[in-house]
């Protein structure tokens, strides 16, 4: 459910159906709009009180969302949502480039990555400090001292750091030191931790699960919304089929239909779908053409003697190859970098 | 790695070869077999010094496990897991059957439902209080009401509950109501409540992620008898491919699989498999033909009024019929129901 | 559109009515019932006149199909098909057992198996003589030398024999000499053969292809029976996922939901979904259990010396060994061997 | 197992060396590169007397090739295949653009669509006058009619024609007819009608099956390749997954996957792969920038009327969008338009 409020409604009367929706025990959520405001309103919808709504002051007209979806639908905010962090931005006309190591292995690998994609152009550093290993055997990230690696590395180079949040317990010190927090494809439906992200001030760049359809990864990004976090970036990384050629299948039609479906952000992680170093590039290519917002690309000066995913990893003359290809795919479509 | 003690060893030098093994840095898991105790070997491998162990009195050998998951796997241990709930036993020789509700509703129809169910021959009660839905705006269960009414049926009945813990925060209070604490197919790779369902004192249902490779899913389990919890029944519930008239694809090669891989017991869920009603009984027979050790499945008194997966509930009549049915199949193969 | 005929329609009202249909441009299927009889119509729908058809003697209705596959589907004929061969028949309440070597190889080979499996209560000899290789490279198969092979052990045994025939040239020599022919997964929309084998007047094995939905398959089927040969027999054998340890995914489902749809036989290839023998015994005790009509097996006296697909080849023991199992699931579900 | 001659070797040493080759019951397959000559051998490998051909006048080498696919692999042949029909070339530098409608309907609609196209660029002209159709009851072309009016259309306007075989029977007359042949999806795996494109004069445009690896793919071609036709276009055209909201899962790694394992040209539908014509231009850009040395798009006046797949074709105006759009991304990544 939709409340279009009117061009000039005033703050006031916008409060004023905020609190009615609120009486009549559901959650109004206040959508920001070029032209105007509208209301989204989540909860039980036996509730509403329509002709109520419709008749107060400011209220233009009260639209019935069909998605099951609905915070994350175009249906209920037609613009683009850009997030904003620290200044650097991903959505809108811009193309964004996230980059860094897999996981984070120490300071100096750390600060040679981020000056390096810094220079190359990219706008942000990832780097995993808590890493989900499919063995409980594998090595497990750094934690905490890995979040201060990339907070060192913030402070040195400006980067905005993207980092991933496994579980409840160590979010909040995940978010603490992160500018983006990352929930992994593995935790797409942990609705816990969905909903842990969506009670938190920092923006969330959420995963599709590997085998999760479109509407199932829209629903993991309402969990977060319908808790008031507004700041959503999707990423598509790739999904499990026959095909065993490359690690995941890259589900390029994934990125129209998003950007039909959604206002939400939406950038593509070439690596993770790839698993090898070779096929990141044209990838990467293809997912600017099909209308991506950015990309989150793995980069370790030196793959073969990485801690985690070395055989997917750019090294960094590659990536700055990358950078360079995909500007130019950037501007044939009518976009620039960030 | 695994250290195979003598027939007659004392529980002395099992103690002290365990004692070695954590002065190395290492876990020792000792694993109590029908002529002699194994002791499982986890952590980093490069530490151990075989020669020291092998001299020491009461040790036969030490053998390289070959697979990547250790203490699941059948090269460590032999014999079939039983995992026992106040005197109902799941693996091992008898066919056990698990019914109830999909979603805990009322203490009305819990009961309803587990009079029915044990007066055909089920051996536990299944009920979620917590449930993982796809939706936010989904009904998401009755929560620790929910566990109470299970604990009233238990009580009632006599038969063990099985229910879910949907996140690490509410682990402790779902274990402390259930004789068997789930793990979903949407969990399988949350670390973080795997690691927690491994230092808990009750057994752990761990249920088929929907692209769950065979090795994801028992290293899956691996994380749980890592952390010392050997009591593991796992659960193939479908898997998704490109087929669109069931749910999911039931995965029916998996069980002879993993009864060849692991010594652990392997249930089916043929309600969620399914996604309707009228293919259980079938799916319930395949499966016990193939040699799962039993089934989980959704029994409901009126599936119409369910608040959740009604359409894939058997009606009592239709629980009542498929007991009969797969005590049959079980006495062709050999076995007998528990 | 089906026309329900009275019980008591004579021969010539029927015929009568299938000329009126042949008039308005479209094709009658007559359908015999135990009861009484009904008659399929295909083609144009726009072109039939309702009422003529209703005012005729002996017609009782007009239904109309909800399907897009008329002739195939259980609305058109409530009853089982069955498939009669030389006296063996598939489809009805008995379980019917084919087996064979993958290739014909030799007639030793093939005398050895169809003595064995014979004795071992198998129905019906299966064998290839053209073999679809996915490398051009690859043994081919004998050709009309494997035909004659596979009458020679025919007329020794009394086994009727099935075969596959690969494409439209070589189709007819197949069904000279086979009592039964193939059309192979590959070839599931091979719609020439498809045409072919319905104008054939032998019964038609068809193998549903490697990621056909349950629609396709009997659309396929349809083919065949749209051109006059309603004697098919369907194959489960497996489909492709993402699932890796074995060749294929058993899609068991796909039974139950297949014998509600149509009235056609229905039978399983574990051997081929399996693509190792371990696994063959428990995959066709599920196929039983889950309501297939019978099995297609594959068996070879020295399966690490077959041409093709030896690794997936029961010894003859193990047949045997396969038979005594399936028979004892066979009476559990009801049922009893052919 | 390939041949490389001396840069110099005389067209006589060549012809001794495939004389030998042929002795030796072996098939010779004489590979042009832009230096020197090599020579492909298929067959029986073991037959092959390796010193008697290294002491041959003009010869080099003997190079051994490791994948299964001989005459299809980069390894035979380093340099990309350019398929040159009338003039209009497929493979190279170039970016090739075939369109037209599904199925030809009438000359009136394929000349409008002809004009249409080659004045936005396109360089052929593609139509289905032979449809393998899912269901009996479908459309399934002109048959002979439609050829008849791509004949017409070549003539007036000078595309080129690519048109669909779908059977042997039919085979010739389409390669009659057709300046390029085109073997469907279905009939990937169809090995006669694969040998009998091998035996033809005309180039062949190979589909990908919806479910066939890689591996499969390129061994269809082989079959192609090996009875002496090399001037084969490989397309990929989407893969069924579980995905639900595109009609198949466009497979975009398979792109450079193939560009690294094949010399053959790789083009790409977008149409079938995304099954509504909003999608198309996302993944026709996405296929260029992917790499891709072309693409075959349908393109419809009237959608909305077509005959077969009108949800997936493009309007002319939506067209013309699409072969600027592409044209950018072309010259993006330093390639052009044909």
């Amino acid at each position: 459910m939709l409340i279009v409020m009117q061009v000039r409604a005033s703050e006031q009367q916008i409060e004023k159906v905020c609190g009615v929706v609120r009486e009549m025990g559901l959650t109004p959520h206040p959508i920001p709009g070029s032209m105007r405001m509208a209301i989204g309103i989540t909860g039980n919808k036996s509730r509403i009180d329509e002709g109520r709504i419709i008749s107060m002051p400011g209220v233009v007209e009260v639209i019935h969302v069909t998605q099951d979806y609905k915070l994350t639908s175009r249906e209920m905010k037609p613009e683009d949502t850009v997030v904003d962090v620290l200044g650097a931005k991903i959505g809108g006309e811009k193309i964004a480039v996230i980059a860094g190591t897999c996981a984070v292995e120490s300071l100096d690998i750390t600060m040679k990555v981020a000056e390096a994609i810094r220079s190359a152009g990219s706008i942000m550093l990832r780097g995993g400090a808590y890493k989900p290993r499919t063995s409980p055997y594998s090595f497990q990230g750094l934690g905490e001292e890995g979040l201060k690696i990339l907070a060192s590395a913030r402070e040195k180079t400006g980067l905005p750091v993207v980092t991933e949040a496994v579980d409840t317990d160590t979010f909040d010190i995940v978010a603490e030191y992160a500018d983006i927090v990352q929930i992994g494809a593995r935790n797409m439906q942990n609705y816990s931790l969905l909903k842990k992200a969506g009670r938190a001030r920092k923006p969330i760049l959420l995963k599709r699960g590997i085998s999760a359809t479109i509407k199932e990864f829209l629903l993991a990004a309402e969990y977060i919304m319908s808790e008031g976090n507004y700041n959503v970036i999707l990423c598509e990384r790739g999904v499990r089929t026959f095909s065993d050629y490359s690690r995941y299948t890259l589900d390029i039609s994934s990125i129209p239909e998003l950007k039909m479906l959604t206002h939400l952000p939406v950038i593509v992680d070439p690596s993770h779908a790839a698993g090898r170093w070779g096929m990141v590039i044209p990838l990467a290519r293809a997912a600017i053409a099909a209308g991506a917002d950015g990309l989150i690309v793995e980069v370790h000066p030196e793959p073969e003697k990485a801690l985690s995913d070395g055989a997917q990893s750019l090294k960094i003359k590659m990536f700055e190859q990358m950078m360079k290809e995909i500007s130019l795919i950037a501007r044939a479509i009518g976009r620039e970098m960030a």
